[in-house]
């Protein structure tokens, strides 16, 4: 293991954080709020550190898939404990694993919250959680990824671990290129929502707020009203955009390239789109009876089902206690299928889910058709056998930390639907559950122990699971000649 | 497709199942009971109709895994249709859909009812009941291959459609002698267990239908206390024997043909126990509290342990009510785990498990040592690429009728926890469910169509998903001609 390199890594990203840092400390400040006073100690504290350890280049660069696998989700864990300072210190939110949760949560885009009532902390905390949504959906090294000052597999390495997608395209020659230019697109997308919005009236400080938790697929709220309160018109904006985020970024560069025919024959965005569209339609005939008028019934359909599926985790109303089992059981199925890979949302996502679909399909065929071999294809592409084996990993380590995690948050006080849902909320990124943790309660009641278990679940989702299985297996820090010796 | 072939199978099967149902006719009679009288004449018009069926030998007997795939799902949905008439025409169960579901549910071993009072019914009913887990535990089609006339590859691909396990061991050289051999132990051990019940003073009609029940791996039960009422001892037998009918019958053929250590290092039976040990461990200590001894709290822990990881589904109390809920969630897990391979209880099953924790496990290490080519082992052998592949298609096919099932009974008037592990319950051939399904409750309130998924789920779960899906598939009943065009 190339240590210097992963110690440089997170000092490098901890600099980033510390300059971040300063723009709630900055919104702070204009609000007049004594709070800005922690931001700027926890900013020039964080940046300090950062620089202290990234302050000398390493000689050796070799970068391997192994050193990725333990530095992403180590830069993702400083990240968090770093960013939750400003709470602990500030005493908006004092005890730490509260804090942690809170920045896990915002970081991750999860939108999980401990809190009963936001609408007490200061603007520039309300900003600091909002904006770690916007940071954290496209992933933080992504970003640095445009400044980062290492060469050789370093830069495809981190994006691959990273990546919320199952494999990184190549959609432009150079991988600098093609951060840069998604980053492009996810600001732009952002801005055009807060003008929208801005121009329906949405006060300000909520649009960007709002925008960013959008964009980021995050779900972090400045009312304690959640989203009920705004007009329709922002309801219809906010879902829109939500599910515009979910959609594989690789379908806006085709546009932004002017490659629009391919990018409307995007499988994936189409079963997504479909998908969409069957769930909306079922929910709103479930729940007609619930609303005076059948375009509220839609409008609230869409919304809920835009917010789950992306894993954004927004609500308009409280579906955990209003909506039928039925429509309740649809969207919690949506929160395990996910948004599209390659977007800024989490859960399983819409491109596994057509696989496996698809090699069952295929696998039924094949019974009674034994000799006609057909290939699974995906974007018009055979699906390499390979794929499909990381695929089904990927599924059985999710099932595995699903299993764990529902174990241990069972001993705590909540019922089953509570808890299976807390874990599939948090897993996938999502945010509000169904039962006790829905959205218009928190994860505040939790013990210790299981707000601990959701960080992980948080902080394994967004990285899909295995960099943070490597990083917790003791194999990975078992001495490297030792292993050597039990290579067989 | 070989349709002679087919009907001539279906018809071998009502033709055994006519002789079968003249022993509940027996037990009838000898309780002086009326019902006696339906019994018969079901018996004879089925013996009648299957001697029609199968009058003609065909003279085609090309058989090839399709026929098989789609034989052995009809025979068990005919079973279970003809099984259902007694209860229809004596008018014990008189409407068509509740007794279907109570037979499909005596056929695939699975034990839950919608009875609410199984005292009412007369005894050559509980017999009947009873004597269908029997029946089912071992495979009616194992059964006929002892004395089926067709020969060629018929037998092979029955056997490995209908097998409970992920492989059929060639044991012995010659099926017909294994499945024989199988049906010795199955009678030998089933026999045991009644002479150590009626020496334990159990009433003899309660010692033969309970052990029955244990060795299908059923969970009918004769009273409307289940197992609650009978002697500590009596208890200890059932859960003891539970757990043995969960082990690979392998073992078994082992010991018999005196390879006592390889018996005892068999890696699953090892596995099973682990699991066993440790969940029974974890229940007792969990729930010392509701119980005045640590005998009492070992024992239920024990039985209920028992019950549901081979998925026999009897209880001793009712623990959807009274365990708290880790407990709860421990047992909701080992109903998807469920017994060994090439044993006769349900569930995923304990191979499976492990050998997908270990791809899990290798690709870990392989992440961080990518020359280390390691091959997933089980008992000592390497696991070939195809097997994990099939095991994951399993997995994949098992979760999509999972949620199928799940978003149509949720259609229903039941909460979540009741719908999921309802689903599990039947899926995975245990009986009884949580919340409002659970062991002292029935599956008496929910609709007819709510019954027929599960009737489906019951079916689809004995039979390991695939036969079923490719008996509802359209492409399997589409023109042969046609199919071999679309073939590229």
């Amino acid at each position: 293991m190339n240590f210097p390199i992963i110690i440089y890594i997170i000092g490098y990203v901890l600099k980033i954080e510390g300059l971040l840092m300063l723009i709630p400390t900055m919104v702070g400040a204009i609000y007049g709020e004594g709070v800005y006073f922690w931001y700027l100690v926890c900013a020039v504290a964080t940046f300090v550190l950062g620089f202290l350890l990234s302050f000398k280049k390493p000689k050796n660069q070799v970068f391997y898939a192994k050193e990725a696998f333990v530095s992403v989700p180590l830069c993702w864990l400083f990240m968090s404990i770093f960013g939750s300072l400003p709470f602990i210190f500030s005493g908006e939110i004092p005890h730490f694993v509260d804090a942690f949760f809170e920045m896990v949560s915002g970081f991750t885009t999860t939108g999980s919250s401990i809190l009963s009532d936001v609408e007490a902390l200061s603007h520039a905390s309300l900003f600091w959680r909002s904006f770690s949504h916007w940071i954290g959906g496209m992933g933080i090294l992504v970003f640095i990824l445009t400044v980062l000052p290492i060469t050789g597999g370093a830069t495809m390495h981190l994006m691959k671990v990273e990546s919320p997608g199952p494999q990184v395209e190549k959609v432009v020659p150079k991988i600098k290129d093609t951060s840069t230019m998604l980053y492009i697109i996810y600001t732009a997308m952002t801005v055009l929502q807060i003008i929208i919005l801005i121009i329906g009236n949405t006060p300000i400080f909520d649009a960007v707020t709002l925008s960013f938790g959008t964009a980021g697929t995050g779900g972090f709220v400045v009312k304690n009203s959640g989203i009920a309160d705004y007009s329709a018109f922002a309801q219809y904006v906010i879902a829109i955009f939500m599910i515009l985020f979910g959609v594989n970024f690789n379908v806006y560069v085709l546009i932004v390239r002017k490659h629009l025919r391919q990018a409307l024959r995007y499988e994936e965005a189409r079963w997504y789109t479909l998908i969409i569209a069957i769930s909306v339609a079922l929910i709103t005939v479930n729940t007609l009876q619930l609303f005076p008028t059948v375009e509220e019934a839609f409008r609230h359909a869409l919304f809920q089902v835009g917010s789950i599926i992306t894993t954004t985790g927004y609500a308009t109303f409280d579906f955990s206690k209003y909506y039928p089992q039925f429509s309740q059981t649809i969207l919690l199925l949506l929160m395990f299928i996910g948004a599209c890979a390659g977007s800024t949302g989490g859960g399983i996502k819409v491109t596994r889910v057509t696989i496996m679909l698809k090699t069952v399909r295929d696998e039924l065929a094949r019974i009674i058709h034994p000799r006609a071999v057909k290939k699974v294809r995906s974007e018009g592409k055979v699906v390499e056998a390979s794929v499909v084996r990381t695929i089904n990993i990927f599924l059985l380590a999710y099932i595995a930390v699903f299993i764990t995690a529902l174990l241990i948050v069972s001993l705590d006080k909540y019922d089953f639907t509570t808890n299976f849902s807390a874990v599939a909320a948090t897993i996938n990124n999502i945010g509000p559950a169904l039962g006790e943790a829905g959205p218009y309660s928190n994860f505040g009641g939790f013990s210790d122990i299981s707000k601990l278990v959701f960080c992980f679940n948080m902080l394994a989702g967004r990285l899909e699971i295995l960099p943070f299985l490597v990083l917790i297996n003791p194999k990975t820090w078992s001495h490297p000649f030792k292993n050597r010796l039990k290579v067989k």
